[in-house]
């Protein structure tokens, strides 16, 4: 299987100095901010964000050079997705995200606060200096998208009035909207024919769609060590995605556990062996494997190039985690 | 003395409907928010931030009426600060604002960070919704600036490598920055002379430093009744203001107290019987109508109306607190 370094291949030069550019400006402000930085930044994230943009740039650049522009708008979406994580670690009071210790948990709540909003902050900051008002709508209906879904994720747990559009709707606010809206900004500052930025809106969209149907798919399948946190954490942490929407219609039995918080002795077990033996999971990956197809389709607009062939083999490396 | 509410009568009505616009864009998200929300937004508050930008748009309006986009600027300019006062509370791990309990305290850190999160980001997608890229860089300006003054305000205590340079830097990151650039933004949605955005940006910004040195001399000077918390607070938490800036000149002493985070039996109560015993106040007081001079100058560019008038009023009304 395709690694995500060689995939990233024709923007790998650019992913390296924006993660230095990132460090660098937070290390700036203040010492603890910068080990918070360190910390964030350099801690083996895959920068698929950025790494999306990147390539959604060079592809409808063609021959023309990638702009400090187009950089920029890397930036501000890593910077958006990083602000986003630390704060929604503060409210779910997260201890560790993928094996590494969430930055509440490693310096405190004050931090991850100061470091969140400071990321924010410096994101809108750099967005407006874009000078583009198309960009800033595009990227401020993402902060907001975020905000609705941090609530939404934070406040309605164990909510099992929950239906498959209101799963979609949430999974776009938490990771759809920032791929489709950025990457239909790189083709605004890329200034081609607007038909194109909304084909690569509904490419980042669909991406972002499988993106999260495959995460959370891997809560149920995968191990402990591969996941960083216990299988099925989501599921008992009052969090119901794809397996365990679909699930819950085969077993009615899975509604009352979660009702019911899981307060009984074997509940959390009984709830993971449910979802493991329905049809949930195979069900998901089909869902999966829709939006994957529909984001391939998306980039029929696009002259071939190596960013072109790269976006489409992420498709298959997203939708390949869940096999 | 003049009261706040007579002093704003010229935008009283438009107060009004910002302050319901505002309870009822929160409430509309979820019961907790809602909550939040009308203890954020019912809680006494005086307005002062988006009086100012009405009275600014008023008064540069002329005989032409107030239009929806300047309303928007207001509300932004009150969900701003609304939402770095709530995270600023998270930072600071503060129980009470004028007597009120804070969002933190009387429901969680998690509400009060994401209700944080909320307002910057319904601001943020309301201002690229006012479709002037010179009014989002202004306010994305302000943004950028209040995360600095949270990071100084929160990282920097008890560091007696203050001064007089860095102190007005920090009033005007938390409160100037603010009132200078929507000021300014207001005018540029009159679409006045660019002179008059400029004077109402130092109109603003020497409003907000007085503003902010009365309120640190109050520390001092004000009773706990008043104060909603016990006088001298903001020493005793490592915040060296004004008053114990210039009292640290004559007091070698003061600087030992503040180095050892009043560590030692009676340290508070000594700290500040030097500071109310020095100079400090007087000179701070100078400082404040110092400021306030300068803002009353910056307002002759304006043609006379009643809400110019209130604009000077107010300055009067801010010096008038320290007396």
């Amino acid at each position: 299987m395709i690694s995500a370094t060689t995939l990233f291949s024709p923007v790998e030069a650019d992913l390296k100095e924006l993660s230095e550019n990132l460090t660098r400006l937070i290390s700036a402000r203040h010492p603890i901010l910068g080990a918070a930085a360190e910390h964030l930044f350099s801690a083996g994230g895959k920068r698929v964000r950025p790494a999306i943009v990147l390539l959604a740039s060079r592809a409808t650049l063609g021959d023309r050079p990638l702009t400090q522009r187009h950089r920029r708008l890397a930036e501000i979406t890593e910077m958006i997705h990083t602000a986003s994580l630390v704060h929604d670690d503060v409210v779910d009071e997260a201890a560790l995200r993928r094996s590494v210790p969430t930055v509440n948990s490693l310096f405190d709540n004050r931090i991850a606060v100061l470091a969140g909003d400071f990321l924010f902050a410096q994101s809108s900051w750099y967005l407006a200096n874009l000078d583009n008002l198309t960009v800033v709508k595009l990227l401020s209906e993402v902060i907001k998208d975020f905000a609705e879904g941090e609530i939404q994720q934070g406040l309605n747990r164990f909510d099992t009035g929950m239906n498959l559009e209101i799963y979609i709707e949430k999974s776009y606010y938490k990771t759809a909207s920032l791929i489709g809206n950025s990457a239909k900004a790189a083709a605004v500052l890329s200034e081609v024919d607007p038909e194109i930025g909304d084909r690569l809106y509904d490419y980042g969209r669909n991406l972002g769609l499988a993106f999260q149907i495959v995460d959370d798919i891997l809560d149920f399948t995968g191990s402990t060590d591969v996941l960083g946190k216990p299988a099925g954490s989501d599921l008992i942490g009052g969090h119901i995605t794809a397996p365990a929407l679909f699930a819950m219609e085969e077993h009615p039995n899975l509604t009352q556990l979660i009702e019911r918080e899981f307060a009984e002795n074997g509940d959390p077990e009984k709830a993971l062996e449910i979802v493991r033996n329905s049809n949930g999971i195979s069900r998901a990956k089909e869902l999966a494997a829709h939006h994957g197809q529909l984001a391939c389709h998306s980039l029929e607009c696009l002259d071939p190039s190596p960013s072109k062939d790269a976006l489409t083999d992420l498709i298959d490396y997203v939708l390949g985690r869940m096999y």
